[in-house]
Order: structure tokens, then C-alpha cells, then sequence
């Protein structure tokens, strides 16, 4: 991703040490953090340091294998083991996170010495990286086919190159749109509690010079009503076998809206992101924040202090609500998974090879 | 409406002074503000110290009037126009404002003697805002109807005592629940941008001792589908004569998700807020605010600086959309809005006797 006219990715390895932007510190101000142990690993994913779910797995996979690759080998299996469940209770609600954790521990489950299962689990990791970030291109190639000159774009949260290792999933088709000259405008949620939309969306969008507005979540209604929103695209945290999928809390309301009004909501997600072995969305786990989120802003009070309030991260949006799904290898309905299970299972199979 | 124990209404007369609470200042401080002049009436509305249609109403006839009353008489005949129309131009959607201002203005129009005209107008002002007072009263006893033990309600923005003189209308029928010794609990929408569930709703059901909780607005949705809400009651800054409804933003939005949901979809209002000459919704000026209400906090600034925001106040929710209206006179659907007229005719004409 652009910032200041300079590439960088969300989360990356440079000289076995592992660097991520600090997105709880944007748009502020553009903090590289070094992630030292499997502890900050964890901290940084549960304080939303870092945030997305394929940013999540990405993060995962590589604090992990690098935390294998330094520990002992005397605790070498235990660690394994003992890491792994650790990452796994980081968030709850993102697949990415437990896809990017077995994507390393199935390179090195076969192995015994010390020596090659630190380098495969390496290996693993950083392969499982990259196919994100090139998966995340495809999404962009394949979601710009959806984008007509003047497309004015509706996107939720942010599952941008922030959310992502690079190129966005939502994002990854504006992206595409931007570069091939097509003139688009986004209209930018802003995501209460955590204003993902308003902070970090806002900024890449401002970063690659795409038009933009920002509104609150409550406006999106408004200007779909109006006839003023052509498109919706947001990301997912995990895709149930049925199509149902989970997003950032605010998602389930602009589906149902979108539709409604007539207006195409496209879903877009990696292969990390589908969750083959869940029936339906009823079966999605629900992560509930704190309180303070939706009540404070930087430690400042909103409400009297008088009142709770309740946060639940994310919801559950039908499949019936869903127009389809952008994926690496081509725009989907939930009716045709199975072609997908089936490219996804070739296409893994020839990198593999 | 209580705070710490006792009663106070959001704008009144002591003295020939005209005081209200500054809802900007809360809920960090209660503030009572006098307004000595007709640019503070306008500064008041426009600033938004003073909201909610009803409210708004009251604070203009009041406002109207005691400068009506405080006029040279050499001038008065010009003032009586020029006051009136700084003041309908404080805010654009609410009708309210304008049968506040028409309250006086009609009471007077047929006299010519200053002394009279002048005690006219605060006669006249005084009558509109304690019929605003009754009509919560009322709308409070016939919404009680809908709501029954363990009823969980959502609502959003603040259509409370705060946003008419006393009382409130959409957090009347709660009020009058609550008083009834119903065990009731409100989901309060936090009401971007200007956060007035969170600042004002929770406070005013704090102060009754209300069991509530503050939900972001992506939330509300989330919630329905859960079939976590039973029922959904909101204010209306405008009613046109087809039943549609302007509202602050998001109103619409939630009012798509309770149908879709199968909840019902009340909305409360006084005989101020209807507009009988509009045809329908499509008709009802939505204001446009500045996009620093969307972009700061209190002055902090909660983007990157590097983009804009729109900040439509209002959205129109059609009638199709709305189960019933909560009204002094009864509940109505908007096919029946013509006894409405006529019971409000007959209503306003024993009152004038």
C-alpha cells in the first residue's frame, strides 16, 4: 500500500524480525512496530494493533513460525503446541487466524528435526503470505470487471491493504478500478466503535488519490435510498459452507438495505477466509468487545458514565442478502462453493508442487 | 423530566426570561442558559443547544413572543416579521419550528393595539407549549398500550423530555411503562453523528432509573435479527399527510430492518409535527450539516485530515415502513390520518373556547 508515495505491507519479516503498522495509532500517525515474542504476537492481535482477517492470519503464521524457529529445541514440541493455542484464543471470530496457524503446523507436523521443522515452518509461513498477497490481486482483477465508469462504490470497515497483507480484499477491486483509469467514488462508512472506516479506509483511499466521502453508518441508508450507490463491497472475517458469512459489526444492516433498494452487495475473500467445514452462519462465534470501545474515544468519556452499553464485533449476514462472492479464482454465488472447493484445491496442489 | 431527583423541562419562562438546559453540555454538565434576545433564540436552534422538533417549537413561540413583547411599539409590526423569519430559518426540516412561530403569529394578526398584541403573543406561546406538555402526556398513555412486561424496545436519537418540553414522545410511552411498574428495557441507538442517544437518551433513562443499554448503530440490526427487540419507537421531526416520515438520520435504516425482522415500527409525535399540506415525503427538506460534525469529536479530529464527509441530519422513512403513529389523539395508521385531522380540529377548537 501507498503511503506518502512509498510501498508497504501491513505485516512483513525483514532479517527474522517481524514488523507491522500500528493500526491503532492511524491515521494519526504511521508507527512501524517490531513484534519481538509470541506475547506482543498476541497483544498486537487482541488490542487490534493489527486487524483483518487475512491480516490476522498473515501475522499469525509468521509470529508463529519465527517463535518456533527461536525456541529451545528441547521445548520444541511443546512450544508448537503451546504457541499454536495460544495465537488461536487471540480473536475469535476471523478463520484467517486459525487457517494461518494450520498452514504452518501441517508443513512441520511429519517432521522430527529440530533444524527442518524451524526452516519449514519459515517456509510456510512466508509462502502462505504471499499467496495472500497474490490472491488478494486476483480478487482486484476479478472484482474491477464488476466496476462500470463512475461507479459510486459503498464499503464498510476496512478490508483494505490494512486488513489484508497488501492490495485489500474489498478495497483490491477499487484499487484495480483506480489503476486502469476508471473513475470511481467511494462512499466510506465510518464503522463505529472503532472507526476502521473513518481512520483507516479513509486514509488508503486518500493515500492512492481515489475520490471519497466519508459518512456515518447511519447515512449508508440514506444515499442508497437516494439512488446514489451503484455497488457494495465489503470483506468478511469467515464464510460458512451455505454462503452465510460474518463481518464487522454494521455489515448485516447494509446487506439488507442494499437489497431493498436493489443494490448489488459483493462479499470479497481469499481461500483463508472460507470455512468449508461450517453448515451456516447460526454456528459463527460472536465476539463481544468492551463496553469502553462504543463509550470512550482515546480514553475521552462519550456518555455520563451512567449507562453500559453492549458490543458485539461482528454479525452474521445471510447468504440470501449476498449478490456474490469475489475470490481469488473468479466471482461466485454460495449455490457454486463447490466449484470453488474444487479450484482452490487444484490451485493449492500446483503451488504446492 | 428528573435530574438528580427533581423535576425540570427542557426550555421555560420565569420572570419574562426564557431559559433552557444546554443539551450540548450534556452529559458532562447540566447547564441551565438564558436566552436574552431573539439571535440567541437563533443561535440556540441552529447551534443545537436546544433539538428535537417539539422542542424546538416551544423554544421559538417562547422565543417569538417575549421578543415580540420586548419591542418598541414603533417597530413592532416590522419585528413581528422580521423575528419570524430569522427564526424559521434557524432549521429546515422540523415543522414544528414553523407552527410554534404560526401559534403566535395567527394569535396576533388581527390586532393593532401593541399592548395587547404583546400579551397576546405570550398568551399565545405559553398555550402552545403547555398543549406540547399535555400531548406527551398523552402520546406517553396510549403507547403504554403497545408495551407489555419484560418488553424490550429500541430507540433512536433522543425524542425524549429533552427534545420536547416535558416528557418526551417516543420515550414517553417508556416513561409511562416504567411509572405503571412495568419491568421494560431500551436498546439506545448512540445516534451518530451528534451522539445523542448515547448523550441524551441514556442519560434521561439514568435519571428515571430506566434499565437500558448504548448500542453503536450498526448494532440495532444485529440485535433484531438476534430477536432481541420486541418493538421500535422513534420521534419524527416531520409528518407528511401520506404517512411518510422525516426523522434524524438512520431513523430509515432501522425502520427497513424492522420489517424485515417482523418488528413493529411505531413512531410518536405531537400535533406539531404533522404537516397536513405535504403530499408525501419526497417533499421534506433534509438539512445538510457540516462535516466536522462527522469528522471531530469535541473538537479532537477523528480522521486523517485528508478527507471529507457528508452529514445529512435527516432521512425520510416511507409509510410503507411504519406500523402505526403514537399521537395525543390515539394510535393511528396513516390511512386513518383524516379522523386524526378531524379529532385535532375539534380538540384545538374546545381548547381555544
Amino acid at each position: 500500500m501507498l503511503y506518502q508515495g512509498k510501498n508497504y505491507r501491513s505485516v512483513w519479516v525483514n532479517e527474522r524480525k517481524l514488523f507491522i503498522i500500528d493500526q491503532n495509532a492511524l491515521p494519526y500517525e504511521f508507527k512501524i512496530l517490531e513484534l519481538e515474542n509470541i506475547q506482543q504476537v498476541f497483544a498486537a492481535i487482541q488490542k487490534m494493533k493489527i486487524r483483518g482477517a487475512p491480516a490476522i492470519g498473515a501475522v499469525a503464521a509468521l509470529g508463529y513460525a519465527l517463535a518456533i524457529s527461536r525456541s529451545k529445541d528441547s521445548q520444541l514440541s511443546e512450544n508448537i503446541n503451546r504457541y499454536y493455542k495460544l495465537l488461536l484464543a487471540s480473536r475469535l471470530t476471523a478463520v484467517d487466524l486459525k487457517n494461518g496457524l494450520d498452514a504452518v503446523k501441517w508443513a512441520i507436523e511429519n517432521e522430527s528435526d529440530p533444524k527442518v521443522i524451524k526452516t519449514a515452518a519459515l517456509q510456510a509461513a512466508e509462502k502462505f503470505v504471499e499467496n495472500s498477497v497474490l490472491e488478494c490481486q486476483s480478487i482486484g482483477r476479478y472484482g474491477n470487471q464488476l466496476i462500470t465508469e463512475g461507479c459510486r462504490i459503498l464499503t464498510h470497515c476496512n478490508a483494505g491493504a490494512l486488513a489484508t497483507v497488501d492490495y485489500g480484499t474489498a478495497l483490491a477491486p477499487m484499487r484495480e478500478a483506480h489503476y486502469c483509469g476508471k473513475k470511481i467514488f467511494v462512499y466510506v462508512d465510518e464503522t463505529r466503535p472503532r472507526l476502521q472506516g473513518m481512520r483507516l479506509t479513509a486514509w488508503e483511499l486518500a493515500q492512492e488519490g481515489i475520490d471519497h466521502a466519508i459518512i456515518v453508518d447511519n447515512a449508508a441508508g440514506y444515499y442508497m435510498q437516494q439512488g446514489k450507490i451503484d455497488l457494495v463491497i465489503t470483506g468478511a472475517d469467515r464464510i460458512a459452507a451455505n454462503g452465510d458469512i460474518a463481518n464487522k459489526i454494521g455489515t448485516y444492516s447494509k446487506a439488507v438495505l442494499a437489497k431493498e433498494n436493489g443494490i448489488p452487495f459483493y462479499i470479497a475473500a481469499p481461500f483463508s477466509t472460507f470455512d468449508r467445514k461450517l453448515q451456516s452462519g447460526k454456528d459463527i462465534p460472536i465476539e463481544e468487545r468492551s463496553p469502553d470501545e462504543v463509550l470512550k474515544y482515546n480514553e475521552m468519556e462519550l456518555s455520563s458514565g451512567l449507562s453500559t452499553a453492549y458490543n458485539p464485533a461482528f454479525d452474521v449476514t445471510p447468504a440470501k442478502y449476498i449478490t456474490g462472492y469475489i475470490t481469488p479464482a473468479g466471482i461466485f454465488n454460495s449455490k457454486d462453493f463447490y466449484k470453488l472447493w474444487e479450484m482452490n484445491i487444484r490451485e493449492q496442489s500446483s503451488r504446492q508442487s
